[in-house]
């Protein structure tokens, strides 16, 4: 970049500057405070990132040891991440040196059982999902956490919350000697089984819900081709549905692929059903010959890694006075079929600090806006992946349920402006997830109606439907 | 009773056993267990009752001293037993027992705002439910499981349990040295916030919730008149409907009535806006003027007595293997509108006990049939309940809610056999609750086609409308 282009950027950056000291009178400057966060994992390291521009003082408190030093656990998805935790990277100044460690992933491959592979483009022109590896990016989040001043105390387990006076006990088990620390404020990020939220949840008048799934999973491997690449096209994520269970794989950077196998529980088909290698090469044989040959040492993984549940979790309220606010996870779990629990996550924190930037040391406002913000879309989204879960496992073979999806495709082609599929509006806008519940909801009553037609089998393709359509918005 | 009458009922016993092994092969008896029950409150001294007969060691711990031995919280609700709580009771031998400490109240007597009082019979005639005050009643019920051999351990309170060695753990407090007890099984009975089902809880693919309303409670009192009488009719249940608050007023033995006002926590009219004696002075002068005078020490009454608020607690499984099992509030927990909630886990006990009589000492079968019995009537009688609460807050000054009611009362009148109202299928009945909804379900949707009827509110009470209703039957 040549000096005037660069000129012209800050004179315009100057410009912005005083357009948004003039429009909004009040960016504020926070006083600084002593904060803990409780848990380091992705939610709590760009938290800690967050608060420390604002000047506060963090430690981050985890009980397990540093990421950077074990080796993975086994049991992880890999990540998508989209528009929401990009946004929320960016306005911190790390998107670039994430999308380092990211592949972008713009289309599904479809494995389908008799059928060649093909693929099914996410967007429009230029839109993707990032593959990433959820221990990589872990370890660079507390790097960078670590560069911005963080301080981090490893394998130090929080066993109880003074709530009204934010102070924390932790120490080696649950009736050992406790240490107990006081700071200004905590941030529960310590994950669907929160620890802080645990605490919040034996008050009066706390709502909270767990519900679990009857559907499992379990990490396998793809590793590269001698020479490093790839076994299958990098640039896609890969899905092969076999209804009520499916594989999914996802690209990493040294030429692997993270697999998930979902897989019920109980029932004829099941985690229940596959118990010697014997069953476990008979069932990828049966439904998965051409990948079997790609998972180098299947049974070794199969056996070796954990089984994992999936549960939505919801509570409320999200804070405790001026002192307590859950972030992430401990707020709000989700299963994963929509790829947004880190994306929901992130954005907690964008608009956690919307309210910061608004409220300056008002933090019985900044908390109290935050959750008020929030729950709704955290509930939004939950009911947004457990439905994909549902359609994943029930009515990918319905072949009205595929006519359906097929009319959509066709008008949205036709008036992109006029029917953004509910997938685009969670995963390449940041406009809110209860918006987007919203008007799926619409969509999803017109197409009911359009499915009445008589005939669309034959006439779906034709003007009188895109008429009809376009009658009903 | 003289001789030639007892010997008869002895032969009549005789043929019933000897029929009774003749349809069912297999009355089951069971090898004599050691069990803990863990909470002594209503749910888990009728069960130690049920339990002794069947030959087991049982063992009650509770957190709290002897309840006979203390003054009650002034936090309860008057219990209204129904025929679910007579028919568990009667099984054991104890209705007669019990009855003598009920006071029948075979109406509603509405105190509504410039109309003077009318009733609102229940039932069919003989139909009743009947008025216990909770404290009375679980000292009575512990006197009788001692009586059976029950051993209680009061002030013993439990931190931990191990589920699949059955054993418990208790001491001075979380922290504490603890004791360590081995039982061959354990029933928490240990109410809505039970720390048996805390640790079941805590694992995996378990489903919880909990969702507290708005709307809190406090316990009052009318005390008798000097000669000992009571000042409202003593055979009904006294509401006081205020749109979104009331008060009810349940008799005593003593010839007081234990009133509890339901009122919003927060907004206009609410606990957070009496906060002074004067404000809760001109708050009856406004609401319940002629209550007020009744209401000896209204003041200290309501600044004395706590405010408590109401949850709806549901989870699964309630049981693990064959060595814990959650019963009554534990496993179920629900808001107090259909005056169910000790009805519901009295008849926990009840199938329990059918299914011990059915597998003996297969606890596996035991359990497993329990709660897949249970489960989807507790989520019924949550549901019906919380709709009451729904219903009396937003809809009893609904014009159009009122006329279906109208519409429904006349109908059931001439059609009993046709039209059995939800409230007597739970209140005077032993089907399932959860057929009471789907019925109740089915009926509703039947009258909101009625209530589409042109010119109903003149019609109301025509042929046509009656033939109407028979058409959709």
């Amino acid at each position: 970049m040549d000096d005037s282009v660069k000129g012209c950027i800050r004179v315009k950056f100057l410009i912005l500057v005083v357009q948004q000291n003039f429009t909004s009178s009040h960016l504020m400057v926070q006083t600084p405070k002593n904060i803990a966060i409780i848990g380091s994992g992705l939610v709590g390291s760009l938290l800690a990132i967050y608060l420390r521009k604002q000047g506060h003082s963090i430690t981050v408190f985890d009980r397990r040891p540093d990421i950077r030093t074990v080796e993975f656990s086994g049991r992880s998805i890999n990540l998508a991440m989209s528009n929401r935790g990009w946004r929320s990277l960016r306005k911190v100044g790390l998107e670039e040196t994430i999308k380092e460690i990211a592949i972008p992933m713009d289309k599904r491959a479809m494995h389908v059982v008799d059928k060649p592979m093909y693929f099914q483009s996410y967007g429009k022109e230029g839109e993707a999902i990032w593959s990433i590896s959820r221990g990589i990016l872990n370890r660079k989040m507390i790097d960078l956490a670590e560069q911005a001043g963080t301080v981090f105390q490893f394998n130090e387990k929080v066993w109880d919350v003074n709530l009204p006076e934010a102070k924390i006990y932790t120490g080696e088990s649950e009736k050992s000697e406790w240490k107990e620390y006081e700071f200004d404020m905590i941030f529960g990020c310590d994950g669907a089984f929160s620890r802080v939220r645990h605490k919040m949840q034996r008050r009066s008048r706390f709502d909270y819900s767990q519900d679990f799934i009857d559907v499992g999973y379990k990490e396998l491997t793809i590793p590269p081709n001698a020479d490093g690449t790839h076994k299958l096209d990098k640039n896609s994520f890969h899905i092969w549905p076999r209804g009520n269970f499916m594989l999914i794989a996802l690209p990493n950077l040294d030429g692997s692929f993270t697999c998930t196998l979902f897989l019920p529980f109980e029932g004829e088909v099941s985690f229940d059903n596959i118990t010697t290698e014997k069953e476990a090469k008979q069932f990828f044989k049966t439904y998965f010959p051409n990948v079997r040959k790609e998972i180098e040492d299947l049974t070794g993984d199969f056996f070796r890694n954990p089984t994992s549940a999936m549960v939505t979790m919801k509570c409320y309220p999200w804070t405790y006075w001026n002192k307590v606010a859950l972030v992430g996870d401990s707020a709000h779990a989700i299963v994963p079929f929509y790829g947004q629990g880190m994306n929901a996550g992130f954005e907690d924190i964008f608009v956690l600090n919307e309210q910061i930037e608004k409220f300056g040391d008002d933090w019985d406002a900044i908390f109290e806006h935050y959750q008020k913000l929030r729950k709704p879309n955290a509930d939004a989204i939950a009911e947004l992946s457990y439905r994909n879960f549902v359609e994943m496992s029930s009515k990918t073979a319905d072949p009205k349920f595929l006519l359906q999806k097929k009319i959509e495709k066709r008008f949205t082609e036709r008036h992109p402006e006029k029917w953004i599929p509910v997938y685009s509006r969670v995963t390449f806008s940041d406009r809110p997830y209860s918006e987007a519940l919203e008007i799926g909801d619409r969509q999803e009553a017109i197409m009911k109606n359009i499915m009445q037609t008589p005939n669309i089998e034959e006439n779906w393709d034709s003007l009188e439907v895109e008429e009809q359509i376009l009658s009903y918005l």
